[in-house]
């Protein structure tokens, strides 16, 4: 029998809208589907293509803990490997779904070092929530030579000043409860009124803000924070108006 | 009469199927179809969604020269800027192409910053060549608490060291003629052999090698290379065999 091939499918940021033709295409036609959910939770990325998945699908839910640990608990990916390689092996391609882009930040990275070396697998690239911050702050990203930089908050302060001393933009992801250190650094660098803030892009309960304004107390890990240090040539454009 | 809508529309890395849902419906009922090409030469974002432009559609070609100047010249942004405000007061919606997405080092700012402040515009992301290569490279962008650096190949050696030096994971852009320098650099930190390198992602002339692997002697300027250092996890996967 034929072994089935496993794709790796950003669904993109959140905004149905947003997936692309192929991701559609594959959901659509799936045998079994795959995806993340916080334990005791719903799945963000089947949310966003719940009208596409067939009834007839099968489907499986990668439980993930919420845990105060540093990385997720490699169990759960051991477990979900082995389901997806039963599937494969008995003939059938699997559809995972990932948050935004497979490979950028993404959970799936877990499944494909497990599956790479004796399945056939093919990673679809999605819509990341990169560029989509950017589009729905209404403030480009980088362009000409700048250096961007993708910045983790959860790194310690001492890294955070330097990266974003020495770029020329930055995203700052992961926020959530780190948002008072971040916005320290970026004081003490004068950038905070070059900076825009953004959560849950792309999605009915959006919020866009001047990072000026942004009160610290609850700030969600889904929430971004960019920094265009060319934006000074912006300030004619209404880009925090939204 | 009620003005038009600017749409700013990332229309993904070569694929046509890695267009998004909205791009394939805003394009496919378009009035007005605005792109860069290069003077004397075919579009390439027009070549990816040839297939969706309406017969009908009114086309602006915004023809920019070739030139060894850093920057392009400004005044063909100029003139493209006023024939889509025109377009835009007489009440038609403009929908302009982008390669990958708008907002990453895309020259659609050019058009932005022009247009912004007296026009109704959407911007809506694609799919980038960013995340792309690292899928067809199939090895991940990064992960946790990773600085991931984007860093144009033009700039300066010394700046290429530092950058390359204190990133967890780069991408290295515009490389063309450019490669020795990046390769010099590389080498001198020991990372050549971790590096992936891809030209023309998601086409049918698309080329991917190990670093290593490369003749720099005819490097294209739509060429990348992806680092990532904590790949030595990943020697198993079969990531640079595609």
């Amino acid at each position: 029998m034929k072994a089935g091939t496993l794709y790796g499918v950003g669904v993109g940021p959140g905004d149905p809208e947003l997936m692309t033709l192929k991701a559609h295409r594959l959901i659509a036609s799936a045998e079994v589907v795959a995806y993340p959910a916080p334990e005791g939770g719903d799945s963000f990325a089947r949310a966003i293509v719940s009208d596409t998945i067939p009834a007839s699908a099968e489907e499986i839910c990668i439980s993930v803990p919420m845990t105060v640990a540093r990385f997720p608990a490699q169990d759960v990916y051991d477990e979900a490997a082995a389901s997806i390689a039963d599937r494969l092996s008995s003939g059938k391609n699997v559809v995972v779904l990932c948050e935004g882009d497979p490979f950028f930040y993404g959970s799936f990275m877990y499944l494909y070092e497990r599956l790479a070396e004796r399945h056939t697998i093919e990673i679809v690239p999605g819509v990341s929530s990169l560029m989509t911050c950017a589009a729905r702050i209404r403030q480009p990203l980088a362009g000409r030579n700048d250096v961007l930089k993708v910045i983790p908050a959860p790194l310690p302060e001492d890294r955070l000043l330097a990266e974003i001393k020495s770029a020329d933009a930055a995203a700052i992801i992961k926020v959530g409860r780190h948002f008072d250190k971040v916005r320290r650094v970026l004081d003490q660098l004068g950038l905070t009124s070059a900076c825009g803030y953004i959560e849950r892009a792309s999605l009915d309960n959006e919020i866009i803000k001047p990072l000026a304004a942004v009160d610290g107390a609850a700030i969600p890990y889904f929430s971004m924070i960019l920094l265009y240090k060319g934006a000074e040539s912006w300030a004619h454009a209404p880009r925090l108006s939204a």
